[in-house]
């Protein structure tokens, strides 16, 4: 069976690695020539419309997606031809800020209070009803903290207006959180959901830079974190792994967007499940059965971004599983990630503090953070 | 860095599996156009000292193999050019099943008695000194059972001197052993041996048809074959992953053979030990530090021989990790394996329940064998 991938990136690049096993092949298209994913199997390099890449993916017995952003229209014209999976509207939702955050709210999931922006007067009617901090974002095209602007006063709001003015814009309510955390779940055709352990997730900048799981929550939060992706998934008939971002504030749970592919949070899956997110959403979108979404321990992982640290000391860490995406080294670009499981948290506890000194000050900095459990409020992600 | 892997068959794609996330790319030489793990690299086709494949190879910043009979003169030729491992003695004296039980034996590594046979009068001597049952050899190219022959009684000298007679042979005593394990252990340049938990094996026709972790053994006979291998591994000043193939009979362990490279009896190790064969033995060819051998929870693999079975039911079992190797179904060829991983004796017994109905009626039969460590008797693999 062969499998089309829109997008080369590393999520199609961990997509063919867990793929190959299965007896999967693999056919990429991406506008970089340089896509990572490339040497695990056969890359069609042009824009997403080119009818020779689309009749490429055309003539794949499957047709996927590493990259939310994929125009609608693509996804539409190849369901046409092939089996598309997940379903475009689940794209096509997800790309529009409004129509996602007014999707789930229709669907009981709480979101922050959200206003369209269309002009200085919406925006300013905008701040009226929603208040200040809050954040301005683009409708379309946003990820990794892209395309937004956080208004902490009325003085914010000319540089913010000079920076985004030219789009499409959504005014949301600043989340006060505890932490912030990601379910990723998968479904296959026929319906079965099965939802992964949440997992902690911890942003700078809008960017992910650790996650861990367990999440270390109640029973019953996680429980209702995976009644909202469930929701979600059964509300979008969808079919593969779909990850739900979410603010945990005292009690309350409160989505901030979905994305409808394999998610950076959920990388642990590799090691640290029975089976990985990556299977999973190929298990389901090949029509084979759903692999355990049980963990197996207890795992963190790290984001490396720009360029990939010195291996030869973080290997010698018991438990560290490395992940080197083949990606050119550029400022804030996610090169690669490791994960280092242990079979509880006093293991991990333990082993975390033999890797401290090994980290550069920023990502250290960010462990005795996201260690600490402290509270902390952005909604930037 | 470019890792060079003479041979293109399943190790080799199980290397590129486990090499990539270490940011490793791969080359590989061999004689088959469709070699599988051709989509995971740059394939050479061509015979082993085809001069476009050996200057490819050589261009590499690190050549390894993935078959124990490449020609030593190839690997001899290649390291000259590049870093060549494991050494090329390795194989040399591997290749030659006379000069490996010497080898052994001058090691103090107890091997069956073994005797050179060149010719009738050869053979009938051996046999008055060794005794029957015994197993005629040929000296070079076997694996997987092949080039051997029992003899049962002298009715069986004839027949298997037709089937052998123009190899340069030898008569190995027939050991009653008890069950077959294996010892997986790995060696960096500089020194440093890892040994994985024993590996209990059972085979049928000279081919591995199941592996587990851990052997069930004591820790006095795990101790001993961990020190068999690592004496191995110095003496021959090895760098990479080897693996020890030994019968236990009583208190007695008796090395049948090694393979300097990945193996099979040691698959398992993807999902069952903190570092994989495969990754290890890459860490330890590419100058990296080694990994943790240590096991994550008890693991079974099943090979499967001639075509792979039905996926669509053996996914559904919680745990079984899938291996496609990608190639051409073929009477008794390896294309694939399953490994079931657990986190203890219990709940893998359970697990193997629910998986005995959906396993061919062979598979099934051996799994009752190797489950009631039944004693059995044959040398030939």
């Amino acid at each position: 069976m062969r499998v089309g991938i829109l997008g080369g990136g590393q999520l199609a690049r961990m997509l063919a690695e867990a793929g190959g096993p299965l007896g999967l092949d693999f056919d990429f298209l991406d506008p970089a020539a340089d896509a990572c994913a490339g040497a695990l199997g056969r890359l069609h390099v042009g824009p997403w419309a080119s009818p020779a890449g689309l009749a490429a993916m055309a003539a794949c017995d499957r047709v996927t997606a590493d990259f939310e952003n994929v125009p609608a229209e693509v996804l539409a014209r190849l369901a046409g031809q092939t089996a598309v999976r997940p379903p475009p509207l689940a794209f096509a939702a997800g790309q529009d800020r409004l129509e996602e955050k007014r999707l789930l709210e229709g669907l009981g999931i709480a979101v922050a209070p959200v206003a369209e922006v269309s002009s200085r007067p919406d925006l300013l009617a905008a701040i009226e009803r929603i208040g200040l901090p809050a954040v301005l974002k683009t409708r379309r095209l946003g990820y990794d903290g892209k395309g937004q602007v956080v208004l902490h006063s009325h003085e914010d709001l000319e540089p913010a207006w000079q920076q985004l003015g030219g789009h499409k814009l959504i005014l949301e309510g600043w989340i006060d959180f505890d932490f912030e955390c990601a379910q990723t779940a998968v479904r296959s055709a026929d319906g079965e959901v099965r939802c992964y352990p949440l997992t902690r997730t911890l942003h700078r900048n809008g960017v992910l830079r650790l996650a861990s799981t367990p999440a270390g929550v109640s029973a019953d939060l996680a429980a209702r974190a995976a009644a909202a992706a469930t929701t979600l998934l059964e509300a979008l008939d969808y079919v593969g792994c779909l990850t739900l971002e979410l603010f945990a504030a005292g009690d309350r749970l409160i989505a901030n967007e979905y994305a409808p592919r394999p998610h950076n949070s959920a990388h642990w899956t590799i090691e640290a499940a029975l089976t990985s997110q990556f299977e999973n959403h190929l298990r389901a979108v090949c029509d084979l059965p759903l692999g355990s979404t049980e963990a197996r321990g207890v795992a963190l992982m790290f984001n490396w971004l720009g360029a990939m640290p010195d291996r030869n000391e973080l290997l010698r860490v018991p438990g560290l599983a490395w992940h080197d995406y083949h990606k050119e080294p550029r400022p804030g670009r996610k090169v690669g990630h490791a994960t280092l499981v242990a079979p509880d948290q006093p293991a991990l506890g333990s082993a975390l503090e033999s890797i401290k000194p090994l980290l550069d000050r920023e990502t250290a900095a960010l462990l005795g953070e996201f260690a600490n459990f402290s509270r902390t409020s952005s909604a930037t992600t």
